[in-house]
């Protein structure tokens, strides 16, 4: 039986939740109809940092905040649900910059024993990181020509985010 | 020049969450050592729906929230910043349940003019999607084994989050 170490405050704190929810019955498309690109890291938390509301952008998080493990979720929010602008926002001390492909398929084969070919996605530098996930978007043939996208970047320690012109 | 709807309210709204941010100086291993995967729908606020803080889990978000595009970053989590367990949730009213992967590869084709060859990754059933993405993950061979993964659903209207067995 699997020993679940955060199982039992994450439901208590989903029933305060809940007992504070009043943003049932809104519909699927996002209201602002926006798109957030951002990496998975725990000293993000999207919403709160943009002050949007239950029902306002959909947000896309992975390690990095990479545009190419985006792209299918960006096609289903554009072509079915209707967002109209695309957010790219990476961030300082990101854990990205501290290795590299080689490095981590190394680390995989050696802690569980398999031949590991991922592409890991690293980066060195926050901001040009952004600039390229900007260009991927503009030149995919799954984004919508035109579509405006602005990038940022996030400082962990403020909260403050930058945007890039 | 591009036009942003958004903005300028959310550069007004980072104001003030940089304003309230006590939270700088958080390091980059989550502290609660958990890794939530879900869904880029709007009317999920995952940080708040756990009631976790600043610094506590990572949050992989994509359309549906499905493990075969979160397997990157899960590697990055688990073997670069020590996360231990991992919480799959779905959600109820998804839009991954309102098209098929040909159907959206044509909505491609006719609007942006581009042969797309896209698995899109729909489902039509929410808990099914879940079981099969623990699956997906417990049979990864880039998965530690024996990561204790739990899944959810999450109620879209009530913000409750009903753990499947």
């Amino acid at each position: 039986m699997a020993d679940f170490q955060n199982l039992g405050e994450f439901s208590k704190n989903n029933e305060a939740y809940v007992a504070g929810f009043a943003s049932g019955g809104k519909p699927m498309p996002p209201a602002r109809k926006a798109l957030l690109i951002t990496c998975m890291d725990a000293r993000i938390h999207p919403e709160k940092a943009l002050g949007v509301d239950i029902g306002d952008i959909h947000t896309v998080r992975n390690a990095g905040g990479r545009a190419v493990d985006a792209l299918r979720s960006v096609t289903i929010s554009q072509q079915l649900l209707g967002t109209t602008e695309i957010y790219v926002v990476h961030h300082t001390d990101c854990g990205m910059v501290t290795f590299s492909t080689p490095q981590l398929q190394s680390i995989v084969k050696e802690k569980l024993g398999h031949e590991d070919h991922t592409h890991y996605h690293e980066f060195s530098d926050s901001e040009q990181s952004v600039r390229d996930d900007i260009k991927l978007l503009r030149e995919s043939p799954l984004v919508i020509p035109g579509t405006p996208i602005k990038g940022g970047i996030y400082d962990v320690n403020t909260g403050k985010i930058t945007w890039l012109d």
